[in-house]
């Protein structure tokens, strides 16, 4: 079984499917999404113990941002082989600052001995209207934040971007979209995510994608921008967000037209 | 640097040292705790997978136990070499079963491919009183839930016990005690720790100590009952918990008398 195969296992029972978990505490919507990335496939070497921290805290405040969250507090599960002093000051000042940009609280953590660096980072958050996936209704407008494909294209500089969780644009854009959710798995897998989730499909026309370097980034991911649908009527009510619109939901499928022509937009993209 | 120092380095950024941290959502005290698992320390090869999932919750819930909360969500972040459909409905099976214990609901989590099975359980709770580890005061009497040493006993022959998170004990107990945490370290370890962070020291009896099996008992650990400490005036409004008097709470030190003659109670217990 692969990991869709299996995702799809523990979903059915979970009704899992979103980027967060929404809670009920208190009459609050209350968000936790946890997310599990070690050296092997998330850490390559060149990665300082910096961005290392800035990374794990990433990922999971941008799981908060794109249920239109606000952040409330992290806390990092860290497994390393040998506890190293300037690895772990390294490490939190990282968690430190993406939490700080966040205005978020780093609440602390469990440490361990374990072969492989391994992070789980836990985030909490509160959400007025959490947007999940599964809202895209068919002639809605579908958009993405800022620009897409970055991450790809400085990673094979060996060069890691530090990349911001789309926290306000994320509480913004809730106000009005019918669903949400991250790129971080690039924007193929993400609409075929976001389709499958909302039982509906996708035209894109690829000269709207607002892609750096080459068509690759679509499939990167690492991108932490958020991809929303949006109701014609709404569109304009998004205000002080950049973004792009770069298509419109159909019945199904997932397509992608280039210079007029349309094809089919494969699912691939990260799998972790 | 081990793993005292780390955690103490990080400790003295974080302000953790409790078995939560407290967040403040609404008005209400919210906890949160996430602990680090994995195959070469916390599960031996004759544990089922049902039993791994149990045992991933029991950690998690059994923090929130400690700290007088009520838990309302667990999630998990599971990494394992490849996915396999029998593994994970066993140990999911067993997640929702202690979940269902604690009236906890198990709301998703994180799937990974790892060389090494790791499991990262993060729970949420919420409380009224949140006890932690630091309100032990002098004159006040010292205290444990139920039996200690069962699971060093059962280890040795390679059984594994579904030990149960004391969540009624220790919502029960946080309206008295001055602190609390649990026994997952072992006796001897819980005390150092409580001293620590209480900045005082305790006078044990020996004999008063519910143990089951040897003296080892008191310093293996994985035993999920609470050690809590609560002013001789209170003692007697703690109802319908079992629970044994076990020594007093001293200026400084941690003193085991046995037979009549008091003792230094080491310092060791469970590192993970």
């Amino acid at each position: 079984m692969d990991e869709l195969g299996a995702i799809k296992l523990l979903s059915r029972k979970l009704d899992i499917g979103d980027d967060c978990a929404v809670l009920d505490i208190g009459g609050r919507k209350v968000l936790v999404t946890t997310d599990m990335l070690h050296k092997k496939t998330d850490f390559p070497k060149w990665l300082t113990p910096e961005m290392i921290g800035w990374r794990s805290a990433l990922v999971s405040l941008s799981d908060i941002a794109a249920m239109g969250g606000k952040p409330i507090a992290l806390v990092i599960a860290l497994g390393m082989k040998k506890f190293d002093a300037k690895f772990l000051s390294g490490f939190s000042r990282g968690v430190e600052k993406c939490c700080s940009f966040c205005r978020c609280k780093y609440a602390g953590g469990d440490l361990d001995k374990h072969d492989e660096l391994t992070v789980v980072g836990t985030a909490i958050g509160v959400a007025e209207n959490p947007v999940g996936r599964a809202g895209a209704r068919v002639g809605d407008i579908v958009c993405v934040t800022g620009t897409l494909g970055k991450a790809c294209y400085y990673f094979k500089k060996r060069k890691w971007l530090r990349q911001k969780p789309r926290i306000n644009e994320g509480q913004k854009i809730s106000k009005h979209a019918s669903a949400m959710m991250d790129i971080s798995d690039g924007l193929a897998r993400s609409l075929h995510q976001m389709g499958a989730r909302s039982r509906a499909g996708f035209r894109i026309t690829f000269e709207k994608i607002p892609l750096f370097g080459g068509e690759e980034g679509m499939f990167f991911g690492d991108d932490y921008e958020l991809l929303f649908t949006v109701p014609k009527s709404k569109l304009r009510k998004i205000k002080g967000v950049g973004f792009s619109v770069i298509g419109e939901v159909v019945k199904s499928g997932v397509w992608l037209e280039k210079n007029g022509y349309p094809g089919k937009l494969e699912n691939k993209g990260w799998t972790h």
